[in-house]
Formats: C-alpha cells, sequence, structure tokens
C-alpha cells in the first residue's frame, strides 16, 4: 500500500516574523498545503508565528500560531525548519543560531545580517548539521543567489553587476521619466510605498551594499562584507545629472558592481566590490530595467554573458524565494543531507576603491574668462586623467563645462577633483559621476 | 591536522562523448581541477572519456583516458559520476541506465532522451539512489532548469515562455535585420557555423519542441514529452513574413510556449505546450533577444515574471551548465544524499492544439474584384473569429490582404483557412502565423 504524503508526519515549520513577506509565506503555506506536501513529499505543518505584538490584528493568519516569544519557539526540538522574516542583526542572529543549535535547517531573507555576519550563520550551520538557504536575500524573486552557489559553481565568475534596489530604481526612473528633482520623487515614492518612511537604508545604498557583499561573497568564493562595499545612495543625483546622462545618451542606475580585478605580479586576482550611481548606455541590457524591477548580469569564462530580471521586492515575489528554499530545505532533511554551505576557499584580498578603473562624466561651474579650459586640462593631464569630451554650456556668470574622461583610476579621478577645487577659476564641481557598462 | 582536499580520495568521473561540448568539459574538468576541489571538498579525477572514433587526433585531451568502449566504461564499480554527451536515444540511454545501476550519478545535457523517456531515467536514479541532473539540456549556459525545479518549487508557475534554439533565432534575426531569404540566411548560418549540415532538429522546431516538453515536465509537475508538444519550423518564414511583422511593429522569432490552461468545470488545468515562429511586438524582452542567444521569460502566481537571458549553445557555454551539474552532484554524492527527482505528480492532461487561444496573422492572395472584402470578413464572421485589422496591398492580378485577428481559438482559425481556401475570390492563402506576447 502506498502511503501519501498527507498520511505521514509533518516537516514542522515556525515563521519568526509577520510583516509583509511573513503575512505572505504564512498564507502560502496554507493555501498550497496539497501541492507542497506533493513536492516535498511529507505535509508541512505551520507550528507557531512569532510576532512582535500579539494584540494587532492579521486577517487570514490562524490565531492560535502566534506567539510573541520567539525565543522558546526556537528552542522546540520539534521544529525542523524556521524562517527568520525579522530582518535586522538582532534578535535575528541569536535567534537563527539558537534554533540551528537545536536541529532546524534555517531559511532567511536577511540581506543584513548575511552581509555583517554571515560566516557566524554558516558555522553554525555547519556545525550543526542543517541548512542555511537565503535566496529573497537578493533581488526579491529573482533566482540569482542558487545560481551563484550551484549553476555557476563550476564556472569561473569575473563579474556581478545589477541593479538590486527596487526603491531607488523607481526613484531614478522616475526622474529620467518626468524630470523631476530627487527630493519630490522620493515623497512621491514615499506616498506609494514604494520607499518607506525611513527611506535610509534604500537611498544611501546600505541595502544595495549587502546585496553586493553576499553575491560577491557567492561569486568569488571569498568572505566579504558590507564593510568591504564601497558605497554611495542616490541623494546627491540631480536633475542636472539625469539631463547630461540623457545628452549622452545614457540613464542613471544605482548600481551594484562586483568584479575580480586582474591577475597581480602573483597572479592573484582581488575582489572589487561597489555600489553608486552611475550612467551606463540606453542600449545596455540594465538600461531597460524598469520602476521596481531588479536585474543581475553575470559574466564568467564559460558561460558567458547572463542576465536575470524580474520583481526586486514584495511580499509576494519575496515570499516565492522563501518558499521556494522552503522546499528545498524539507527535501534536504528528508534525504538526510544538507545543501551547500559556505565556500570561502579562495580568501581573496578586497581591492580599495582608489584602484577601480572607469570613466567619469563631471559638472563644473566656472569663471567665463578666456584659458579656463586650457587650464582645467593642464589638471586633468598633471593627474594623468584623459579627456574623450568638454562641452561648454551657459555664459558669463553661469557658464558651465561638462566633461567626460576616458578610463582613469578612482584615485586619479578623487586627485583631478581636489585639484580643481584648488583652482581659482572653477566656482564648484557640481557633480562627479562614473561612467560604467561600455 | 586538516586534510586539504587534495590529499582525499577523489572522486571518480567518466566522461561519454568528446564532441564540442565533450572536449570543453574535459579540458575544464582538468584547468580548473585546483578551484573545483575546493569547491567539491574532494578533488575530481578523469578516470575515462568514451569516443566513437579513437584514432582521431584530440590535442589538450590525455590519449590515455579514450576509450572506444563505453559500455565497459559506465559498468566501473569504481565510478561516482557519468557526464553524457553523445546526445541522442541510443546508445544514450542504455549507457546512462548501466552507469546509474552500477552506482553512477548521471550529468547529462541530452534533451532530446530526457524528451522522448526522461521517467525512465528518473525511475533508474530513484531506484539505484542516484542522482540525474541535466541543466545543459536546455537553454546552454542559462540557469533555467534548477530554478523550474528548486527556486521555484513553492510558487504556482502558470507559463514559460521562451527562445529556446539559438540556431533558427540567429536564421530569423539575420532575416529581420538584413531582408534576406530563409533559404540564403540558412546557408550563410551553416557556413559559419551557427546551423549544422543537417539543420532539421533546429529549423523543423524538434529541438525547442524537446526543450518545450522538459520545461513544461518542470514547471507543471506533470509527464510532458515530444510527443505532446505541437511543432512548426521556420522552414515556412518568408521575407514577405518578416516585413509584415515589422510593419505591424513585430519581429518573428521561434517561440516555446508553455503554459497552464484556464481551469475547467472540475478545476482541472491542463498543459497547453507548443513550438511555433510567432510575431511579437518589438518592446516585448523577448523581442531583443539577438543572434544566438536564448531567453527564457517565467510567469507565476507569487514571484510574477522572471526573464533568463543568455548564450544558449556553443561548447563553452554548455560546458558551463555540465560543470555546475558536476560539482553539485559530487556534493551531493560526499554528503550521501541526492537531489530532486522526477515530480510529476500534478499528472495534468495535455491540451491539444485546437483550444490555443492566441491572435493570428494572414496574408492572403485575393481576386481585385468588387466584394472581395465583404465575402472574406462574412467566413471569418461564420468561424467565429473577430478581425482586427485588415490592410489591402497591391491591385489587379496582385492584390493582397494583410489581415490580423483578434484572440481565437486555433480550432476557429484553422477552420477559417479551411474556408478561405474554398472561396473562388481566394488565390491562395499565403501565409498564417501567430502573434503573441501581448
Amino acid at each position: 500500500m502506498n502511503v501519501t504524503p498527507a498520511e505521514q508526519q509533518p516537516l514542522r515549520v515556525a515563521v519568526l516574523g509577520c510583516g509583509v513577506v511573513g503575512t505572505e509565506v504564512v498564507t502560502l503555506i496554507t493555501d498550497q498545503a496539497a501541492d507542497l506536501a506533493m513536492r516535498v513529499g511529507r505535509p508541512l505543518e505551520l507550528v507557531g508565528v512569532a510576532v512582535r505584538r500579539l494584540n494587532k490584528s492579521r486577517p487570514g493568519i490562524d490565531e492560535g500560531l502566534l506567539t510573541d516569544d520567539a525565543d522558546s519557539l526556537v528552542r522546540r526540538d520539534d521544529v525542523d525548519v524556521v524562517v527568520e522574516l525579522i530582518g535586522g542583526i538582532e534578535p535575528a542572529r541569536s535567534l537563527i543560531i539558537t534554533a540551528m543549535e537545536h536541529g532546524a535547517s534555517v531559511v532567511t531573507a536577511n540581506k543584513a545580517l548575511l552581509a555583517e555576519d554571515g560566516t557566524t550563520l554558516y558555522e553554525a550551520a555547519e556545525k550543526a548539521g542543517v541548512d542555511l538557504y537565503f535566496e529573497a536575500a537578493v533581488a526579491g524573486a529573482i533566482p540569482i543567489v542558487r545560481p551563484l552557489r550551484e549553476s555557476l559553481v563550476g564556472d569561473e565568475i569575473t563579474s556581478v553587476m545589477g541593479i538590486v534596489n527596487g526603491t531607488t530604481n523607481y526613484i531614478l526612473d522616475k526622474m529620467d521619466t518626468e524630470g523631476s528633482g530627487f527630493d519630490e520623487t522620493l515623497e512621491e515614492a514615499q506616498e506609494l510605498g514604494y520607499a518607506e518612511a525611513d527611506p535610509t537604508a534604500d537611498i544611501e545604498g546600505f541595502d544595495a551594499a549587502a546585496k553586493a557583499a553576499i553575491l560577491s561573497s557567492l561569486a568569488f568564493h571569498s568572505r566579504v562584507s558590507s564593510a568591504d562595499v564601497y558605497r554611495e545612495g542616490i541623494t546627491e543625483v540631480t536633475a542636472g545629472d539625469i539631463a547630461s546622462a540623457q545628452e549622452m545618451g545614457c540613464v542613471v542606475k544605482l548600481l551594484a558592481i562586483c568584479a575580480l580585478t586582474e591577475p597581480n605580479g602573483q597572479g592573484e586576482r582581488a575582489v572589487s566590490v561597489r555600489v553608486h550611481p552611475a550612467m551606463i548606455p540606453r542600449d545596455h541590457p540594465l538600461a531597460t530595467v524598469r520602476g521596481p524591477y531588479n536585474a543581475v548580469f553575470t559574466e564568467s569564462r564559460s558561460a558567458g554573458r547572463l542576465m536575470f530580471t524580474g520583481p526586486g521586492a514584495g511580499g509576494a515575489p519575496t515570499a516565492s524565494a522563501v518558499l521556494g528554499d522552503l522546499v528545498t530545505v524539507c527535501r534536504n532533511r528528508l534525504r538526510g543531507a544538507a545543501g551547500p554551505g559556505e565556500s570561502s576557499y579562495a580568501q581573496r584580498k578586497i581591492s580599495p576603491i582608489g584602484e577601480v578603473i572607469t570613466r567619469y562624466h563631471l559638472s563644473l561651474d566656472v569663471a567665463d574668462v578666456a584659458g579656463v579650459l586650457a587650464r582645467i586640462a593642464q589638471v586633468f593631464a598633471d593627474c594623468d586623467v584623459s579627456i574623450q569630451t568638454v562641452r561648454q554650456q551657459g555664459r558669463e556668470q553661469d557658464a558651465k563645462l561638462v566633461i567626460v574622461t576616458h578610463r582613469a583610476t578612482d584615485a586619479a579621478l578623487s586627485a583631478t577633483v581636489r585639484a580643481l577645487h584648488e583652482l581659482d577659476v572653477v566656482n564648484e564641481v557640481t557633480s562627479v559621476m562614473r561612467v560604467e557598462g561600455e
């Protein structure tokens, strides 16, 4: 006689956090119970949902599952999988580690924690012989963690470049299509729910930097933490920058760029990882990524260029990634095995931002006197930065120079900007932006 | 004392087939030995490469590994993983099954075999407790098998649409940009190595149909074989069709379309799977997929729309997918576990092509006499196909009608075409093409 999954001992799942994503995950586990049971090979049973406030109304969630004692939930020895959706460093880290110590595998969407202290989580998982899966931590529903950890694991990945923050992409896209300024667009995004009340993590690039750290560590088999990521947000991007980009046939995007450097004398390649706004040509595949969408572009020795696109955030897309991990972790558990652990054997160094080589777009307010361009050009030449194009705009008090350079190191460009500040004919360096993707 | 992977008992790998992909796989296993050992946790050892002709020169391949006795190679009990790159049904199937019976896990790129008889392979793997991985069978280097089998396994996928054959995409792209005809473009593609000497499998859609069967079975948790796929190749696509598409703001692509039908009275959803040329709007994400590139577009309940793009064929990209599977299978082996098996619990029916609902573009040669349009429009109305636009071209003997319909079933459209053939004012129905992606 065949035993159907529904008749077997269920796998027990606890969920920590019941915000937008948590609510969606709990709902899907309930709604799709029959399909999930067939896909896993056993039914899943929700044993508890830890929340901060018990008295909040949560339509569609079985009240009997709610608890405000997350610590007791993760100490239960009969829980097979803990899904952590609280976010932030503590108490999430302690709860995850306690859950693993009690034998549970963990699925998490916690990019900040993974980027700050992923090693601690990996080590706890390894020690307990349980799984740590986190597809939802980067780029929402887009499968990118699993492709890097498994599909491309036999290849040599040389770069991963992406738009991994939906809020900033929505804002920059709006500024591009509507010609509006940063502040008003942010306000609009907040009203529409595309930006949070405190938008710092998004607009200052912290969220993207955490994701860049995770992507780099997976792609380059090395430990990379948020602190290793060079980071600039989009708060300084002006309507003028967007217009300048348009004139160049470009669009401004907040990019996460993870790359291996060229080999040094010993043949060693370091990891260069940065998040900043950049101009990219409108015919670049990443330029077509609109609104809150995300995209990740990988380059590797054998596979060449791959691109992954989809919704980068939101309750349902993030829940899809969480449920994919949940099924995988449950399958692993039934087979008595664990998925891939940390791969950091390459132990690559982090390359400083000063060594990054790219192109730059500068806007300068200058005095409109004879010989200005010659003096400015001399500064660039002295700093070893070669100018590709110069465009002069306006006249008299309002004279403005727009300069695009050839490829130069970030250090050389920074030295150039410092020297320009000291030049009496330069009133102000109004903006400096990198030009990527060519 | 730590034991480094290099000091441990290696995992033994046999490769069947040493064509373009096989050569690349063997080379990468050798070249990347140190990295692969660290990623797997053990070194890999190539124990044999089965070839058809021993006396052929194979630069870079260790001659001592070559054998023309594939059968003995797969019967060795000390082989951990067999990589099958021979292709076709036999002897590939027998060799894979024998390898599994002798305890080896299998990595294969054999789309034809998986689509014709995947169940036999899954059953053999299940029985032997070994792995069957086949990322390279669909869309070359693009991770799509693993995302469907694992990343999206907690979601409800409703459709998978893709450009999964690089040869036909190259030909159609060339016809689009150069206005050339099918025969001359095929010849050029053959000269450049983008099409094989016998191009039948590609241009008649057999290759894409096999991939569509595999994608459908994974996405919809049901058995779908090549025989279930409605298939039309691109040999009938004319320069005129391409020009017509351009006039509509469309481009012609060979699409693989896998979808769940709307629920019937019992709430059951069937699988509809077809491969045929179609016009899609130029602003559709699949329209931007150029030359030999592939792309797969998925829609699912929670994740929404995802797109995966990359090189769809070629030795190196396919080898990247094979090596990703090889590392995964080796890791599974070390952990004493197997990856996901067949998931066909949903047992969905196959929906016949006649029930597919889409739009159509028709070109007719008609007699230039009064009342032609009225008589033709009546035929469409009688068959319950609603016309969206009609364009009349030419005059006198050469009069031509281009008709685009609203959405209608394939059965209704076929009835319309049959009735048009019988109409004395219709000299010829010169082309019928579906319009998708709107």
